[in-house]
């Protein structure tokens, strides 16, 4: 394992530290239970929005903490649920009266430990509603879940919700731009090459020289099937077919494409995704109104990327649109 | 290699086109020669700021190019020259009348093919100043140059010069702070694993599994000594006691404090080395007024990383706070 480290048990509390100091200004680092809040706080009291899970997906985490999207964040170990505890403080962080939505990836550990937090909330008098992401279209049900999983697309959804929050929607309409986010959102994705997690020391899974996995999780998880290597044509081919299909994509739709890097792919590899999507999306009469790519929701160094497919309308467009100040995700004022 | 390319002939032309359908609305895609330009002009004629080189490091390139930053980019194949007319092409398409600043990174091709572009344009009546970066201590020469190499710290020049002739300045001051930002910026990197273009097909260099390369150059250029792999605290000592001896800074001094991931090195290890950088400069009561981290500057997917330090004063960092809306680097209104 060659890594930039000291030491794989500092790594977490090195680099949240080194994170924190580099974006004083936007997110504040809070120990005991660790977790991420904004520096600043909203003007006037909105409708709180957090997210958690587990490191090793930056800049998920702290990094989507700001202006725009999330008041919070609940970081955990690599690959790994954050803590009930971890969660009841960042969302007593981000709680401005107006009650605190839970954006939860579905991941078994997740879900329990959010529904923990949430419970634990509701004794101190916070009013929490919870909704579960799971864009990935590549399986049902799988290692770390009941269902799909919540990929690159749930931070869309994150960017979302936290628009509609900033603007001050109340409760319930967050609520409903999360749902509605999540339910128009599709995801898969592939790796050419595992990474390794630092406290784990080895590569997370094995692939051949000249090997593949489609529909692979966020963590290495098995995905649809492993193949030979083919053009990048081929398999966003692949990987738009089964994300269409799943939302119904059809001519006239409008829609975000959004290609996703998983950490080890360089830029370049990820816009000829994006040029054969368009293509593709193109031909079918699909209009790809808005455009997102770069490394949004990375496993640490894993060679890869996803496809993920947003169906607009003029509410989701406007969202999507509006200021968010991240360190993560700038655009707007 | 194991690429999600369809073939090496295409990647360049690919990558290009989705690049630009991305960002259609800060940067135009133009062929024959190949450049780009801002999607939509300054509303008031300004001093045109281009600058060029090889394609594979990118957000570089294309991805500076809009308000704030670069007017135009020339791009070449990947870690090669742009040709003397992609070069003009950018000139001409950033020409307002009021002259243009080259930005070239110190490479002996770059070099020469600006020269030769700059007098052509000089032909057409586009008065062009030239201003070289070179902000790498590792070196004194190297395999691709006389002089220093021009490395991740060149980006930042290109933002504050950027920004400079943004906020209406003329020509010659927009050169005093091109030279003014890359004499008080150095720059040392590191690489762990080597990247592979994809017209070569094989690693740019070999290192081996308990391997580092110190002082390595963006394109896999040997840098000071290789030597065993060793803590990230260690590696971190060793760049920034150069670029700190080589820019005398002292207690007292105000910095940029910039870490830069070369492509295939996951976020949460650059910012382990920032935390470590930002632990020795407080100890030596140099005050990081601004922080950067991120792969802004990126060599494919090499693994590694550089640190840079930019000595500040108000100028500077007026400057730096200065908006920018380019698809690689945003901030501000």
């Amino acid at each position: 394992m060659k890594k930039l480290i000291n030491a794989p048990a500092t790594v977490l509390d090195e680099f949240m530290r080194g994170f924190a100091r580099a974006n004083s200004s936007l997110v504040s680092l809070h120990t005991d239970p660790v977790h991420f809040s904004r520096a600043v706080p909203a003007s006037s009291p909105k409708v709180g929005v957090i997210s958690g899970g587990g490191s090793g997906h930056e800049p998920l985490g702290g990094g989507y903490v700001g202006p725009g999207m999330l008041d919070a964040a609940a970081p955990g170990a690599f690959f790994s649920s954050p803590t009930p505890d971890q969660i009841l403080a960042a969302t007593s962080s981000a709680d401005q009266g107006r009650g605190v939505v839970h954006l939860v990836l579905n991941y078994t550990g997740d879900i329990l430990n959010f529904e923990a937090a949430a419970e634990l909330a509701d004794l101190e008098g916070i009013e929490v509603e919870t909704v579960v992401l799971d864009d990935d279209v590549a399986v049902e049900d799988s290692t770390y879940t009941a269902g799909r999983r919540g990929v690159a697309g749930t931070i869309v959804t994150m960017k979302l919700a936290g628009a509609a929050a900033e603007r001050g929607d109340g409760l319930a309409d967050v609520v409903r731009i999360a749902k509605k986010a999540n339910t128009n959102m599709g995801t898969m994705g592939l790796a050419l090459e595992a990474c390794t997690v630092p406290t784990v020391g080895r590569p997370s899974f094995d692939l051949g020289p000249n090997e593949i996995e489609i529909g692979i999780g966020v963590h290495g998880e098995p995905g649809v099937r492993r193949g030979e290597m083919t053009t990048a044509d081929e398999i966003t081919d692949i990987l738009l077919e089964r994300v269409i299909s799943d939302l119904k994509i059809t001519s006239g739709d409008r829609v975000l494409l959004f290609v996703n890097g998983l950490g080890g792919t360089p830029l370049s590899e990820q816009f000829i995704l994006f040029n054969h999507a368009a293509d593709v999306l193109d031909s079918l009469g699909v209009t790809i109104e808005r455009s997102l790519v770069g490394n949004y929701f990375t496993s640490l160094e894993m060679k890869g990327a996803s496809i993920t497919l947003l169906r607009l309308d003029d509410e989701l467009t406007e969202l999507f649109d509006a200021p968010v100040h991240t360190s993560g995700w700038r655009a707007g004022a």
